[in-house]
């Protein structure tokens, strides 16, 4: 199951969990920015890594593909790396979801640790063993389920992050309070982003790894992680052509929609939505679509993987803090309440 | 675990399995041979595949790579394929280990079935939850283990196969006789190949069933499975470009290899010995390695996915019917041995 540490890394077991695994070979997957920015700080606080291979990628989504997963494998073969060697992903999603990937099949699968160093790594990412790589616009269609061998959370990377990266992980923080808590909802509506506790990190990271811990295979209760997904990951595949946004805010404009939809269907009431709508576009414009996009859209949302019987599914609450999924919904009834808070702004 | 059904496939609970697992959609994934000489049969014993989509893919093991995922996971992308939805693999070990993987990694995991067609498909390849796909020379460097939802065999596709495709399955009938059954073994020793009923193939099944239930992960006792791979895999990959041989053939002359070296090491008797390489030198020929060749395997011994702390590690046999692993060897005492064979016959 999931093992976490959040806190100071140097304060963490890590040098003593490599000398305990016992790997002959370490590779250390990083992107330009946190090769630049994170890795020294590593290299510092954890013992074992001299000899460890240094895989740098290009930062962003784009790099997330099969044919970079390729790459990593060919990387690992010349390294001669065997079932037993290690991959310390150190990055953001991508690096964790592409290096999950990649070490859940070299192989059959080798030893994997994450230090996620954005924050929706550390929320979200990291936890869960969900990893993947997109295939074209499709996000996250090849993938498993593996967990790492630890996920290690320091705050101290947050500093490391740009506002819109910052943004990026909020929504997904922001999901957790409106799916599960109350409070957190509350102390997030509150919080000032350059101020981000291990305390409040633990408070947000334990709602995703509670409901994981319950349902590990997304058979049920874990379909609730998906809120604000339906809408978001076809909206953020829709525009990702010409106009990209980031998951988080693509994710928070469709928990804007799925929580007008709740509203709409009865299921929560007038003070939920206008104190989640206040929280939202504080930090998130709509972005438009163009006709192009919007057929894009309705065809992404028919591929959705959480689809079932060629039924477009969704999550929904039933108030801030509880929510239920499986909801029927189409592509109309999405583009008729994103035309309707369009044009209300 | 493992669920297989060995008999007669319109006797099968194949047709209720389906019925049951409610998928809005089937794809059944065959090769050239197996499109034109099984898919009939099973359309005719089978019910509830009128509407399934066909795959049909170029016979052989180059077909078994990363592209050509890639290329079915752009297909069930058309298809609209949902994580309920199923893969059936009609076919031999290429398609089930390639069928298997994009099922396995697809959405992260939909439902697939194995119908295994060649004789090493219905005692092997099917059995375990191995799956994969090779990366240039390198066999099964990408994959998982993840059990398909039943595993089918029916004798009667045996008829289909031309005899070099016998003897690639025989060769790993006969290592399940090693390893583990020394009666097998001498009913093996006696087997017509024109003639193989349910019974014989349950009982070389049940080999690799009882270990695989031990040890799913492959932490111990499960590399005994590996018999005559370590020298096997290397071999095969080695002539692949210019002399290419069958999976069964490489591994044949691997077991030679293996069991040689385990009565130069005192692990077996000279008895044991003969009757081994009587059966196998019945049945299989050791090729020619050119300079570049040897190079090559030697090269592809330091890659193996069973290595350690970069030592080439391989199992012997204390008997016909036992099998030890993790032993050491290197390249050089492997070629020693095959030259003194070539030398010998």
């Amino acid at each position: 199951m999931q093992r976490i540490y959040v806190g100071a890394l140097i304060e963490s077991d890590l040098t003593q969990l490599i000398s305990d695994l016992r790997p002959s070979k370490i590779a250390v997957l990083t992107d330009e920015n946190t090769y630049e920015l994170c890795l020294p700080f590593v290299m510092n606080c954890v013992g074992g890594l001299e000899a460890a291979e240094i895989i740098q990628l290009e930062a962003g989504e784009a790099t997330k593909d099969l044919e970079m997963a390729a790459n990593l494998y060919s990387l690992l073969s010349d390294y001669e790396f065997g079932r037993r060697d290690l991959l310390i992903n150190l990055g953001g999603g991508m690096i964790s979801d592409l290096g999950g990937f990649v070490a859940a099949t070299y192989k059959r699968g080798i030893a994997f640790i994450n230090i996620p160093t954005s924050l929706l790594g550390m929320i979200d990412a990291s936890i869960g063993g969900k990893n993947g790589v997109n295939l074209g616009e499709l996000k996250n269609q090849v993938g498993t389920i593996t967990f790492p061998g630890k996920t290690f959370v320091d705050p101290v990377f947050l500093t490391t992050l740009p506002e819109y990266e910052m943004l990026n992980g909020f929504a997904e923080a922001i999901k957790h309070g409106l799916i599960a808590s109350e409070s957190l909802f509350t102390s997030l509506s509150a919080l000032n982003l350059n101020d981000v506790s291990s305390d409040l990190l633990m408070e947000i990271a334990s709602v995703k790894l509670q409901i994981v811990e319950k349902d590990p295979n997304e058979t049920g209760l874990r379909k609730v992680l998906n809120f604000g997904h339906t809408f978001g990951h076809a909206l953020e595949g829709a525009l990702m052509k010409d106009h990209a946004i980031s998951h988080g805010h693509a994710v928070a404009i469709g928990m804007l929609i799925e929580s007008k939809l709740s509203f709409d269907r009865g299921l929560i009431t007038q003070d939920d939505w206008n104190r989640i709508a206040a929280l939202l576009l504080k930090h998130y414009t709509i972005p438009v679509m163009t006709e192009e996009e919007r057929e894009n859209f309705s065809q992404l949302l028919r591929n959705d993987k959480k689809n079932r019987d060629a039924k477009v599914l969704t999550c929904l609450l039933t108030s801030i803090g509880s929510c239920i999924y499986d909801q029927e919904v189409d592509a109309k009834e999405f583009l008729k309440i994103y035309d309707e808070l369009r044009a209300s702004i």
